[in-house]
């Protein structure tokens, strides 16, 4: 049985750790910074996976894998690149172990490398070494790849999902003949990751672009989404680069374009992460526990028969597998928990904790009444429902569950987005209220160095579909043609 | 266009790097020891990975995911396991790159670990960590936990797909409360691997259990599913590892079992990898390039319109285009091919290099008579068949060309399959015929290791179902109650 769950008004993050371990979703691990992701969280990982994957495949993406190490001079190539990002990592030094004279196990000095490599931290440089090798003409573009794999990115200060210094995840990389069509491409994966987030995590996502400041070290423009949590800070659940022709520099690939002269290939690369399962369990679960998506639960049905000891039971436990049997071919998820050493209320809290989104219970009355009881693990509310017709109704009800998680998340957002035109306003607001911040901005970095500073608020982005208003920086009192979105982040 | 293949008769080893390369499955990569699986490799992984993953699922077991980071006091606990396996491994020593004086990115010496990480050579150590926090009691077992993975273990000697430095792979981690419970998951996932082998790869396999010498380090017994290649060489395609107590004892992870007593748990672990990709070319593919078996080609049908320069294709290309959809309904891998800048001849060639199990030609005439020309890849064999019916023309050939795959190989390994009683023979089979050796053997590392020093063969497996029959060691002359598989293995 799981402990007891810290309430979300009483220590937000505590509480976040406690729904993630009590729904086993993951554990920390003896590795400093890494997690276990535990089945339940796996299978959760997967569901996801293989709907972005399709995804990825519709849009005329193809996998393909890169080396995990990547030798150090690779990173030292794109200049910006390397100072933002790539110097927090694992660096693999030796490759051998020998036993020393007090048996311990040391790294032997023999087995020096002649370089050093690091475990990606990403891969923009091992694979526009091989675009390089595979890129001759504007027949060989556009590339189109998308990689599954593990990163490291060596983090201090680290919390389950959502910063790790290990995690899972995905990245593209495209190479393009030009750049309206790189740009075309960036925008469609913001895209493709926007739909995901909101048709399958039930999660409403702001579309936009980051500022210079923000934007991922290397490219020219980061786009992203951006989720807003329970406690009202905003998690950024995705991002999509357009890199113009940095890399395809930097590793010296030209291509000879359809006039015969040659050029420098232009890139994007894009990716989420199990940061993604963070933001799921930020943004639905309650102090119960974890509350899932339908279309992403691993189970989405779980069926509990209630029988009392030392009675015939098979009356119930028969219905109860044609109930499961009903639901699996009408292509639900379902579980049937039929052990017999374990009390209905006890599953009734694991499934809860555990975020399962319908319950059905069935006792010896309700099949003499032709009923069953459905509990949603969204709103609690239960009810008796007509055993006839059961796969109609659930499968509905699934469809209920989806929109009204994803509709209570818009009307949280909605609750929590706050247009301010002063400096005084804005930080009322944000200590208040959290939530996202419109405000304008000059477009300068003093104005959102100081804010973020002062605040501990940035600039989440810039919308892609800004409105255009005139208007004054909250700062500076400078000239702004549109707002921008502030808050606190993760 | 791919380069010529070097035929197999040639030089086998170069014949295999050019297939693999030609058909662009993989590369080699600036990291020694590392290759990049490329789209199509990935393609045919994923297709494994499918099948085995829903194999695991319905066997009972579920998914997750440990740290890549083991630490190295960890690798130290089961003596054994560090001493034959874990030594040649990344060693990850720092965590921070800073710019020297000369601007050079040098480890930074404060970032240097206080305990150094090794990469997951392979996970039973970070699991049974784990695991010995998850379990308490009887109720706590059986754990039947998978995981996909990469994994690192520095190699000198590589070669793409059978023996590269990092590799992916898949590797089962279960927890009992039994012996025998555990022995008999030891054999059950034995034969998942081997039903998988022959069903999905067509490849023939035997299933045996290895010599002591031959097992995995920190295991009581190892279980073995071994091919036979064209070069008659054997290729140990998976492993299935009774554990015992060993890692329990190592990791001090004991149950309170039904009796209430404090007892060890009782282990296994199993992996395949992508070393299966390596099997599947070379033991299908000919001097023209890759052969896939149709069950895992990631495109079972390409579809080739020949049409005339400056002449009205659409008749042309309309057929094709109805033939694509009607095969595509019928849940086959088909791709259309109506590229206008490649001559036909070169996509003919392009596809039989990649293996594609069958193609369909369709001309102007094609369409007036109503048939089209089919090639099979296995055979080379073409023939004109009617338009009419040919999604069932074609789902035939497919299981045909699945079937004569698997019944060529296991001819192929009947033929190369030999008894011999003396020394003599042993050597002059070997040499001249290779393939799989029947011989008697006392069961003493002497004979084993006299064998593999002076003639390279090494004992594969003792068969599972292995015949009992009186005879003497060949070098021995001790009594010995069954022949056991000899071969020379990659």
């Amino acid at each position: 049985m799981a402990d007891a769950i810290t309430p979300r008004n009483e220590d937000y993050s505590q509480w976040y750790i406690d729904v993630v371990r009590s729904a086993k979703l993951a554990d920390y691990s003896p590795v400093k910074g890494c997690m276990i992701i535990r089945p339940n969280g796996m299978a959760l990982w997967e569901n996801m996976q293989q709907a972005l994957d399709r995804m990825f495949k519709e849009t005329g993406h193809v996998n393909a894998y890169f080396p995990l190490l990547i030798p150090q001079s690779f990173l030292e190539r794109e200049a910006e690149h390397v100072e933002g990002f790539a110097k927090e990592c694992a660096i693999v030094t030796h490759s051998r172990l020998v036993t020393d004279e007090t048996g311990r196990l040391v790294p032997d000095p023999e087995s020096k490398l002649e370089e050093n490599m690091v475990i990606r931290p990403t891969s923009e440089t091992i694979i526009w070494d091989s675009y390089g090798k595979w890129i001759q003409s504007w027949r060989d573009l556009p590339i189109l790849i998308n990689q599954w794999a593990n990163i490291v990115r060596w983090e201090m200060r680290t919390r389950l999902f959502l910063r790790t210094s290990e995690f899972l995840w995905q990245e593209g990389h495209t190479a393009h003949e030009t750049r309206e069509e790189a740009v075309e491409e960036t925008l469609r994966m913001q895209g493709v990751y926007a739909t995901f987030a909101e048709e399958y995590m039930a999660v409403p996502v702001l579309k936009g672009v980051k500022t210079a400041a923000e934007r991922f070290p290397g490219a020219l423009d980061t786009y992203c989404i951006e989720a807003l949590m329970q406690n009202r800070w905003a998690l950024q659940a995705g991002t999509s680069h357009f890199l113009g022709q940095n890399f395809a520099k930097a590793f010296n690939v030209q291509f000879q374009n359809r006039n015969n002269d040659l050029e420098y290939v232009w890139a994007t690369s894009w990716g989420v992460s199990t940061r993604l399962v963070g933001a799921i369990v930020m943004t639905h679960s309650d102090d119960q526990g974890l509350v899932l998506p339908p279309r992403l639960a691993p189970t989405q049905v779980v069926i509990v028969p209630i029988v009392r000891k030392n009675t015939d039971s098979s009356v119930v436990t028969d219905e109860a597998e044609s109930i499961r049997k009903e639901l699996a071919a009408r292509g639900i998820r379902v579980h049937l928990d039929a052990r017999d050493d374990q009390r209905p209320g006890w599953k009734f809290t694991e499934y809860e904790v555990q975020g399962v989104p319908i319950r059905i219970a069935i006792g010896p009355r309700d099949v003499e009444n032709g009923t069953v009881e459905i509990a949603r693990r969204d709103t609690s509310e239960k009810k008796s429902a007509p055993r006839a017709g059961l796969a109609d109704t659930v499968a509905d009800l699934l469809d209920s569950i989806q929109k009204n998680l994803f509709d209570r998340s818009i009307k949280f957002r909605e609750e929590h987005t706050t247009r301010v035109d002063s400096y005084n306003d804005f930080k009322e607001v944000l200590d208040d209220k959290g939530g996202f911040i419109e405000a304008h901005w000059d477009g300068s970095p003093e104005t959102e160095a100081r804010v973020k500073e002062e605040t501990k608020a940035t600039i989440r982005c810039i919308l892609n579909d800004q409105e255009k208003e005139a208007g004054v920086d909250m700062i500076s009192g400078k000239p702004s043609d549109g707002r921008v979105v502030f808050a606190r982040a993760f």
